[in-house]
């Protein structure tokens, strides 16, 4: 049975658009309350009209106000919020951030700081990973900021190499390269553009791993050593290492590979005593070949297939978590069999001067905006999730289909063509899915 | 497996509003092509531009276009249409419409014409389920159009009775009388009614039964004998017989009577060798108190909860059945535990300025309308289905409250105040239930 404390808890979300709106609904749907922040510009953002209070943080520039740590702590404070959730991107998977919530005795909805320090820690990370017996790409297991040592290492793991940063993520500071002449080149774009974003130009090295698959395993802890696993989440199709469409559970990978990950992220889950929802994000080239590549120690954009086929809320899970449960005490509910997410992006700003979302059976849509809603050029270009539900992946796909047909969004440029071009393809309609995680850039290049 | 013919398989839809929608929906999930036909005032709606072709059948009047089946069979002849689908309301249970289509030779997508005509007769309906073992409220088994026939009968069932109509629905030509001196002044306005509305004047007479919850069970058959129930339905909140709210499945039925009911249900499709869906609506007193009262021989507006409860689309059921597939054939899918639907009505005329319809997890909206549609004043008043499902009923009360909440509808009144007075009212959250199909006219009465 569930442990909801008497007294009203009250969550404030550090975040805006879609996933904000997905907090503020899995906490009424526990009775909790709820506290939006926003930026100058986010006035008139729904999450500021869903949410019972709203305090502005800042001005539109996310580094003073979403990501401006002590103002988000100072409105938990003024507000007497319990926790914070983080949401996903900004200051979700900042240690300090974390440890700071923690010191100020509100509760940080997602693992404890120093999980997140050394998970976050891309080289700490895979000498977890590997200790817990979890297959990684072979490369250089220190760090460096010097060329001349990478030129060292590169040389020792053997091009092609993969170049990353250890404070990086959704492809920032991450370049191939196939050999040494181009190193130098490659490696001061990618270190200057991690230290632009986020002052840390620690980088490292792997061996390249040729067409793989972007494979995921979704995990729930409770900080106390017990775990679950919500299956594998296959987020192959990506632009410029953006994730575009997700599906549950993988279509391709096989029964032996898929027991074997699932099983070995539950180990690792358990012997970190992991807190809160997260994820392993694996490579995967075939049976029994398949390498960890980062853990996302947060909520993810594509959490919702995970939903849909677990019968878990995640976030109302969090929440809960959050509040005193333990992992036996969180409800299960039905799963569907199959489920693709799809991600709608605006490629321009503008105002939305129509909207038509889809709808019917099988559909969920996760959006912030509304018609007339104007959106900011400063955040996400992510307007719309629609995930679509099936008894297989094909009535999942043809239900999507029809939604992406149905979506009308006019006053700014969509990618829904892409959309439809990538979910009509033969490579990726077919039983074999001739994708992997370049199939999407190489499209989009022809 | 699906026996999908070949052969491309064209359907018309003969209605318009969130129902065509919905069917269309149904036709491009399973490849069969669409044709959609409306009114001059019709030309705007969604149900026209999403179907692969569309046909104008005659002005706003629906007498001589939506209900003008001489014009609607025409247009399928026109379109070589393999099907015609009904929706409800208008030609769905009209017994000599589905003969014309079928001596039209095209696939009428419901029952038989003769099972129409069997059912629609509320006399011989009843007769037919008294003699497959259905318990029926007692009364006259006999119609009649003279009132002082009426008069001797309604003294034999004994007062309070209700006075119905062989022909009616929705509560057309229904009143409850409750002694000899106001007969005659109810059954003159009765018969008036049903004589304007349907031409036919035939009338019956039932016990009056007090109280009683409106709890239905929804079949589903091949034509050959073979049958599926999908659980029962509880649509006790109505308004003038109207219903407004309903759940799947229902709160307050107990197991015994539950199985009793069902079983019966299912007994009746069988013996009738029932094709396509159907709904048994019975009244609901108690363990052991149910009794029959008519039988809707078509798709119901409230279908969508039990097609999240039992994991069958019912609309894509019925096109499949149409397409010579067999009970066997169809496939169930998963199941969720509790759904509770919400009408959402349109109280006046006028373009909707402004819309923001609900979503996330759990949330399924049906609805046919978009920023900037014009209402017309000719149709049917509702405007929007939102189905909210969950692992019980408090958790799918919990996201119909969120999803009601979040509705905006600008331009037009609508009841959406009136769906968050019931959904959050003590007697019908409580595990008691206190309501009962007289319960919402009372509220509204206060």
């Amino acid at each position: 049975m569930l442990n909801i404390v008497e007294k009203t808890f009250k969550i404030l979300i550090a975040n805006r658009g879609e996933i904000a709106i997905r907090i503020i609904r899995a906490a009424k749907l526990l009775g909790f309350k709820t506290v939006a922040v926003y930026s100058s510009s986010d006035r008139d953002a729904l999450h500021v009209a869903m949410a019972d209070e709203a305090i502005q943080i800042g001005p539109a520039n996310a580094n003073k106000s979403y990501l401006n740590s002590h103002a988000i702590i100072a409105a938990a404070e003024i507000t007497k919020a319990d926790a914070i959730h983080p949401g996903y991107g900004f200051l979700s998977e900042n240690a300090t951030f974390a440890k700071e919530v923690e010191s100020s005795g509100i509760i940080f909805v997602g693992p404890n700081s120093s999980t997140i320090a050394q998970m976050g820690d891309k080289a700490k990370a895979r000498l977890f990973m590997s200790e817990a017996g979890v297959p990684i790409v072979s490369g250089s297991n220190s760090f460096f900021e010097d060329i001349e040592v990478g030129l060292i290492q590169a040389k020792q793991v053997g091009y092609p190499i993969m170049l990353k940063s250890v404070a990086g993520g959704g492809g920032k500071g991450m370049r191939l390269i196939t050999n040494k002449e181009n190193f130098k080149e490659l490696f001061e774009l990618a270190q200057s553009e991690i230290i632009a974003s986020v002052g840390d130009g620690r980088m490292y090295i792997e061996k390249f791993v040729s067409n793989p698959r972007h494979i995921e395993v979704q995990v729930l802890g409770d900080g106390l050593g017990n775990a679950l696993i919500l299956g594998e989440r296959d987020c192959t199709i990506q632009s410029h290492h953006q994730k575009v469409i997700e599906e549950a559970p993988s279509q391709l990978l096989d029964k032996t590979t898929r027991e074997e990950m699932l099983s070995v992220s539950l180990n690792a889950t358990k012997k970190m005593a992991y807190r809160s929802a997260g994820t392993f994000e694996f490579l995967y080239q075939g049976p029994g070949r398949y390498y960890f590549m980062e853990m996302n120690t947060r909520i993810q954009v594509e959490h919702a297939i995970s939903e849909e086929v677990s019968g878990i809320d995640l976030v109302a899970a969090q929440l809960q978590l959050a509040n005193g449960n333990k992992i036996d005490d969180l409800p299960v509910g039905t799963k569907k069999i199959y489920a693709i997410e799809a991600r709608v992006s605006a490629q321009s700003a503008g105002t939305i001067s129509g909207l038509h979302l889809p709808g019917g059976l099988g559909i969920r849509v996760e959006t912030a905006i509304y018609q007339g809603y104007k959106i900011p050029p400063y955040y996400d270009a992510m307007i719309i999730k629609i995930i679509a539900s099936g008894n297989n992946r094909s009535e999942a796909l043809a239900r999507l289909q029809i939604a992406i047909e149905e979506t009308v969004v006019l006053g700014v440029n969509t990618n829904l063509d892409l959309l439809m071009h990538i979910i009509t393809h033969p490579d990726y309609i077919s039983e074999e899915n001739k994708t992997d995680i370049d199939w999407l850039d190489n499209q989009l290049a022809e």
